[in-house]
């Protein structure tokens, strides 16, 4: 039997036994979200738990793959075993353009105590939100203790997701990116680290009193724990001790004030929400069918009925 | 009773009457998406149907927002009354970084022939996917004939709200950027027509061979419309014309060949379906609070059971 064609358990157990290839069909199957994504899911659940995500977020440009890269470097060094999650479309993990870049990716590649994988969710119902937790359990289950989960700083689903790490960093350059800029709000809630990447260039200090500003004007409670802010030039590896240092001291804090225990078991209970609601919605489908939804349909298109009444029509329907 | 005070109904007819502060108050309470935006729905539903969707969408940095800009020019020289609705988190539209653009864009400000709102859907339940066509409808409504949606081309939800409009135009570059060229089987899939802006770079001619390359791989039925490429230069308005003609092109075909009608009753199909789950999810979120639910998450937070399992019994709770 091929590997393609094991059953799930058996892949998984694989897996467990540091099978790579079928790791990476493991996660395969997580993408798609179909059944074997749930037989996956309550396999790898009770033995995830000891892994510690960092998510790493910033705008298309912000060099957060070179930083990453970088990042393994330094993480290797000391010989800590990762796993690095791509969900940017920008991202060459991705399958992007930047052939520098994922050259350096490939010498990581080569390496087994690297494990690099980019996310593609169309087939998941749930979308991101979903298959991202399903994955990272995975990575966890298999015993990976680190997990980077490396996504865009734009788009609604992409930041959330990011927000979701056990310690989050935010990626932003000197004299910030326009869409940093823009989107600062959403970047501003969910950054346990700041790093000023491309510290190269001109304007860190600015760039860092901005960013200091905002927190203080910010209604978190920063008083507990308070972003630090670290320059970076992800193509030197400049800094990156020093961001390694900020991530491991927030693990500490997050880990002695019950922060990580709480923002945990706040992010399984969304999780459940969201299984619970994606189910809703694959019964919404189902409604959303045969002679009743047709007419419906229909009348709506020609405007004579609109979208919440024929909804309220579809929905009385199922609770009768 | 000052405007901020008066309830939908009056406040709807005083922006179908081109009260322009109404207008932008009511698409605030479309954002927020309770009561009074369903109200606001119902009003508006019926006197839609006669405005026209341009969806604008490409990578940040591939110079959107100076098209959209050059663009506005060019249909004000017309004497078109035009809105323009900006999604895209990195559009200086949204309060964005690039002076330049917001300047050029104070100028269109004053001209009452353009209505420009960036959208801020933090506090809508169903989010950008459902928000947007809600603004659009009202936009329609009080007789904007053309209604330009501007989104950024990363992101999951970003990518399909661009691509439900009645002609959506895809913004690369020169020599492609990295974003779009790691999301492009996405942005192929709802191109109408494609811009390569900035075309007083090099690389044009090599970006419009792999763009015609691409569409000759494509398996989208290409025989009744292919997107057609135009070079651009938004700085300049060099090209500008030429883009304004494929978008009337695009639409010709689309109106002739039925194209048109079909698409906007798959997308009013879409969004009914998308109310549904909404208001399941809504349900869900009734679901998931209580007892039961607390018992059941403790159990989850602490690997006595899996998400999978919990969200069955929550289910089960429900339909018995």
């Amino acid at each position: 039997m091929s590997r393609r064609q094991l059953p799930a358990p058996e892949l998984f157990q694989a897996a467990v036994n540091g099978d790579r290839s079928a790791l990476a069909r493991l996660l395969s199957l997580i993408e798609r979200g179909d059944d074997d994504a749930r037989t996956i899911g309550r396999l790898a659940y009770p033995l995830s738990g000891s892994g510690y995500t960092v998510g790493l977020t910033g705008a298309p440009g912000a060099g957060k793959s070179t930083l990453t890269s970088s990042l393994i470097g330094h993480l290797r060094a000391q010989d800590l075993e990762i796993a690095v999650l791509a969900i940017d479309p920008s991202s060459p993990f991705t399958g992007g353009a930047i052939l520098g870049d994922r050259v350096r990716m490939q010498d990581h590649a080569t390496d087994p105590g690297v494990f690099i994988r980019s996310m593609a969710t169309r087939g998941h119902l749930g979308g991101l939100s979903l298959a991202t937790p399903e994955a990272v359990r995975v990575l966890d289950a298999i015993g990976r203790k680190w997990i980077l989960v490396e996504t865009v700083g734009v788009g609604q689903v992409e930041v959330e997701v990011a927000g979701k790490a056990d310690t989050t960093i935010v990626v932003v350059n000197p004299g910030w990116g326009d869409s940093v800029q823009a989107n600062k709000a959403g970047l501003m809630e969910i950054a346990d680290v700041f790093v000023i990447n491309k510290a190269d260039r001109k304007g860190v200090e600015e760039t860092s009193r901005d960013l200091m500003q905002m927190l203080d004007l910010s209604d978190l409670p920063h008083d507990t724990w308070r972003p630090p802010i670290i320059p970076t030039t992800g193509t030197t590896g400049q800094g990156v001790p020093e961001l390694w240092d900020a991530v491991l001291a927030h693990r500490e804090y997050a880990e002695s004030s019950g922060d990580l225990r709480e923002r945990r078991a706040f992010r399984l209970r969304e999780e459940l929400r969201e299984i619970v609601a994606t189910r809703l919605g694959r019964r919404a489908r189902q409604i959303c069918s045969g002679e009743r939804w047709d007419q419906l349909t229909d009348a709506v298109v020609e405007r004579s009925t609109d979208p919440w009444t024929a909804a309220d029509e579809m929905l009385a329907a199922v609770d009768a």
